[in-house]
Formats: structure tokens, sequence, C-alpha cells
């Protein structure tokens, strides 16, 4: 007799008019199962959408035509931090010609909520699979979901060369180094960095970076990294910090929404930009050319990495056949915020 | 016998063990039915997610947690228009802390896309519910929506007063009128008007609005109007071309990405803003406070907005009682876009 909650294997059997180890047999791929009674049982586990763990990704796959984000951030990411937008942009290139959707929840920052989330996505058989990106130091994630038997496609470097399937942009420090290169042959010699958050795997990828390209122009000294914390407003106090003490002639930011706020900071404190400083930012958002001095920046191609992180994922369900989309690799798009040391 | 393809009424009660007649009873509200073979027929219509239109609602209420949101632009949407993360933002922040996620679809330009889109959904029960944006001049998602039985909330204003749930901002006209009025102040009288699309509900009413304090004013010209795409590129060329024929002294744009590139353009033609051209956004984005000058602009609740809409939608799904949540009227923002007519 059905009763409430979650479908059982008994239910399959029942709706499928065959005994519990016939059910058994066919999911474990077992011999001695008609062609027409494996037919029954698999139409019946697909109704009730019934996934033994081991068979989950088979029975799943093209069942809810959805993949899953969970963001452990503020509700308000999206609209302070485009570099997710255009991250999802690239998902739905691949997504939506398919009919699929992206189901998205943002859980705030506790880590519990996040794998509350997965948790509840595996179990509920809400998605096909998730995609994860800001990659942390000691990230939990990737063997909660090796558990959950939920397919996963991570965009960036897993921490401590973790097995995920992972997407990156190909050759990703060159476009710090083009950056910090541009500066030098400029004649900048005081140059500031104002970072990302230190449990980002990529703030310490970035920082090492820019110590690389010092370290082989003989420059002894590290640039004075100040931690960001991506927000505009925290760009404010480090560059009114900076400028004041370090004095730079150069200020690298890990994202442009924090170098456009330290653009019209040093523009209000009347510091020229770039006669009296240089300006560099990172991701080239669309924001980057609509602002006067057009701002150069570390173009990392975001559109480029959802899609491949998408189209991984596809593939994984069988959706597609080819699971590669090209990535381009991080490049420095010179415009009007950097000039000649002063 | 269980045949593949999607739930029917036969699936419901061979798996609850009872008659098809015994089902449509259940589902239909009819009596002569014991408590006990209702709760086998409400549990197998769940595990099958088999939903008859009448009864759609109920049995599907709090099954998916999921509220869909279909959205008819190119996949780019998201970066190039941070209106829609805001909406989004306050969307997630009435639905994250219960447990709910959002299932986005974005579909294209194309009118059917979007209605395949919405079949779908409601076929397969994937959503309770949905939440519609940018109300166009003869939409016909509202009567689709209510042919599929699929509860929907819209964020805007109706076409021809239909009768779907709709939020709005009280008083959507004033931010608009302040706007026009702090220009008058200023002695502005060549004023433009760089608008969104033609086809959108709201472009209409805010001309409309424009064109109101003129005459309150016996200003008998109209704004010179320009149509604008809502895109930055667009907005260059409107704003070169008023520059050089109308020779406005003021110019109001339809969103903030318009402004702020009109904000550029015009100081790349030596065209000082507020000195020469005082310049007005609407929406205020984060970007607004972080170009310089800072942008004057309208502000839209549209976090407001989109905790309304999800708001309404909760508790059409029964999940809160209350589903009244203040929104702001929106607002002039005085920043440093604007000052006196040279």
């Amino acid at each position: 007799m059905v009763r409430s909650g979650k479908p059982t294997i008994a239910d399959v059997a029942s709706l499928a008019g065959v005994s519990v180890s016939a059910v058994s047999k066919v999911v474990n791929g077992k011999s001695g199962i008609s062609s027409s009674t494996r037919e029954r049982v698999l139409a019946a586990a697909a109704k009730l959408r019934w996934t033994p763990s081991a068979t989950a990704v088979a029975l799943r796959a093209a069942k809810t035509r959805a993949v899953g984000m969970v963001l452990r951030r503020e509700t308000n990411l999206l609209s302070t931090d485009p570099h997710f937008t255009l991250l999802i942009d690239g998902i739905e290139r691949e997504l939506a010609p398919r009919g699929y959707g992206l189901l998205l929840h943002i859980v705030g920052e506790e880590q519990l909520a996040e794998e509350t989330a997965y948790r509840r996505l595996a179990e509920e058989g809400r998605v096909d699979g998730v995609l994860l990106t800001e990659s942390r130091v000691g990230d939990t994630r990737f063997a909660l979901l090796r558990d959950l038997g939920l397919p996963a496609v991570l965009v960036g470097t897993p921490w401590e060369d973790d097995p995920i399937p992972a997407v990156r942009a190909p050759h990703s420090d060159c476009g710090i180094h083009q950056a910090v290169e541009h500066l030098l042959r400029y004649g900048h010699r005081r140059i500031g960095y104002i970072s990302g958050p230190e449990d980002r795997v990529h703030t310490h990828h970035r920082i090492r970076a820019v110590e690389e390209v010092l370290e082989e122009h003989g420059l002894g000294t590290a640039p004075s990294v100040t931690s960001g914390d991506f927000s505009p407003d925290g760009a404010v106090d480090a560059v009114r910090e900076m400028l004041a003490h370090l004095r730079p002639t150069a200020i690298l930011f890990a994202n442009d929404s924090m170098a456009v706020a330290g653009l019209s900071t040093a523009r209000r404190l009347g510091v020229e930009v770039p006669r009296d400083l240089s300006i560099i930012g990172h991701d080239d958002l669309p924001m980057s050319e609509l602002v006067y001095p057009r701002l150069t920046t570390v173009r990392q191609d975001l559109v480029g990495l959802g899609r491949a992180a998408a189209r991984v994922l596809l593939a994984a369900l069988g959706e597609v056949d080819d699971g590669h989309v090209q990535v381009n690799p991080p490049e420095l798009v010179i415009r009007e915020s950097t000039g000649p040391a002063r």
C-alpha cells in the first residue's frame, strides 16, 4: 500500500506490477529480466522520480532538465557583483537552446545552509546536476556532491587538486602578468594591489602572479597588497589608505567594481587618472567601457567559462556529445586608465 | 499496466490501489471517499507528480519549492541590464529563507519560445508558480498562464488592466515628476528624454509623466523624446544626435546604464557635467554611486518589487500568511550630475 513521503522501491514495483527483486535486478543491470519488464520498471521509476543512488545519474538524466547553482553569498550578490551574471550568461547560452533551466539558490554565508541545499536538490531529484564556483580554501562541497551522487562541475581551480571536473581558462596567470608588465613598461615601480578575500583560492594565485613578475624584473619589494572584500565601499577605504601611505603610481584591483570605485575616489581627491595614477581592473565587466576614463582591465572570459562548465555537465548527462567549449585565456585590455608613471 | 510517458490518472489509481473514479472523486473534492483512501490517492499523485489541471495548485503547492522566471531576452540580459539582478535579489530574499529556488529560463526574443517554456513548466510540474516582468503592449502571457493553471504574479502594470495579480510601486509617476521639477527649478527648458523600447508598457507611462509636468508649467513644447533600446551603445548615438540638434541643457534617461554612457559621451565631447549638461538616470543601480560625477537618478525600489511579487506568490501557494511587502515609491536621488542650467 502506498504511503506518503518519498517514493520507495516498493512503490516502483507496485506501479510496474513486478516484484521488488525484479526492480532491483533492473536497476543493477542484472540478467534474467525481459525487456518489457525492464521498460515497465524504468517507466515506473521515471514517473515516480525514484532514483536508487547507484543509478541516479542514468535514471535522472534528462528528467528534470534543470541544472542547480547554489551560491553562498548574500541575496544581493547578483546586483553587487556582475561577475556572476556573466557566468550565468554563459551558462544560459548552453542551457537555453536545449530547454534546460538554471535553478538558483542563494543561501547566505553559512556553510551549513549550502550543504542543506545540495542535499535537498539531490534527495528530491530536483536537478540533473550542479555547477559550482568560488573554489574555497578547504572546500568541502566536492566530497559532499560525490557522496550525494550528484554530477557537478566547478568553474575555477579546485582546492588541493580535488578530482572534481573543473573548467578554467588556459594560461590563467597571463592576464595578471601582462598587466604588471604593462605598468613596468610605463615606468611604474610603486605598485599597489587590492586583492579579493583571503579565503578564495584565486586570491592567492593572483597575488603570487603579481609577485612573480616583480621578482623577474629584480624588483625585490613585493607589491603592497591590501585585502579587499570585492566591495566598492571597501575599495574606497583601501585606496584612500594606500594613496596616503604607500603613495603608489599604479594600483591593480581584483575586480572592476572596486577599480571603478577607486577611479572615482582618486578623482575626488584631485588625483588625475591616468596622469597621476594608473588603474587596472579585473574581469572586464560591461561597466569598464562605460566609465570615463575607460578602464584598462584584465579580461576574463567569464561567459566562456560559464558555457564550458555547462557544456561539460551536459556531456556528463548525455545531452551533448562534445563537452568542449573554447575558453579564451585572460588578457589585458588596454584602455584609458593607464599611462606613464609621473 | 504502466506505460512510458507522462503519468496518467490510471497510474495514480494503480499506485494507490483504488479505482480511477475514486481518484477523480478525491481530486474533485467529491464526498463518499474515506480519509485513508484520500491520503493514498494524494500520496500516489504527489509521488507521480500527476496534476489534473483543476487541482494543480493544491497538489503542486509546496511540492517543487521552485518558482519559475522566464525572460524573453538575449542570454546576456543579466550582465547587460542589472535591473533584473536587483529584482532577482528581492525575489531571493523571500525565496531563500523558505528553501525555495528560482528556476531561470532565458529564452531569446521569440514569443513562441517563451510560451513553450511556460507550457513545459506547467505540464511537467516543475515549478509551483511563476513571476513575470516586462509587461508588454498586447501581452499574451497572462491568459496563457490562466489556461495552464499556473499561479503567476506580475511585476509592473498589466496591459489593458488584465486581472493578473500584479505588484507595482505606489505613486509610480512621482519619481519622474520629481526629476522634471528638479530640472525646471534649476532653470532648464530644453530637456531631452531618451526612453525605453516602445513595446514596453512603462515606456508610454513615463513619457506621459514627463509631458504632464511640462504642461503643468505651461511649457507647451513636449520634451524631445528619442527611443532608446536600453543599451549603452544606443545611448551614445542618441546623446550625440541630441547634443548636435536639440542642444538640450538636460537629458533624462530611462535607465542608468544609458545615463552613465551618456555622461561619458558628454565628457568625451568636452561637455562638462553638470556645468554644461545635467543628466538624470533611472533605477539607481549600484553603478550610479560608483561613477564620477555621481549620478542623479530616479530610484526604483526594485528589490522591494521583487520581494513583493515573490511574497504575493508565496501567499497564493499557502507558504506565508501575509502576502504584503512594503514597496517604496520611486523618488529622485539628487547627486552630482545635475546643476543649474547654463
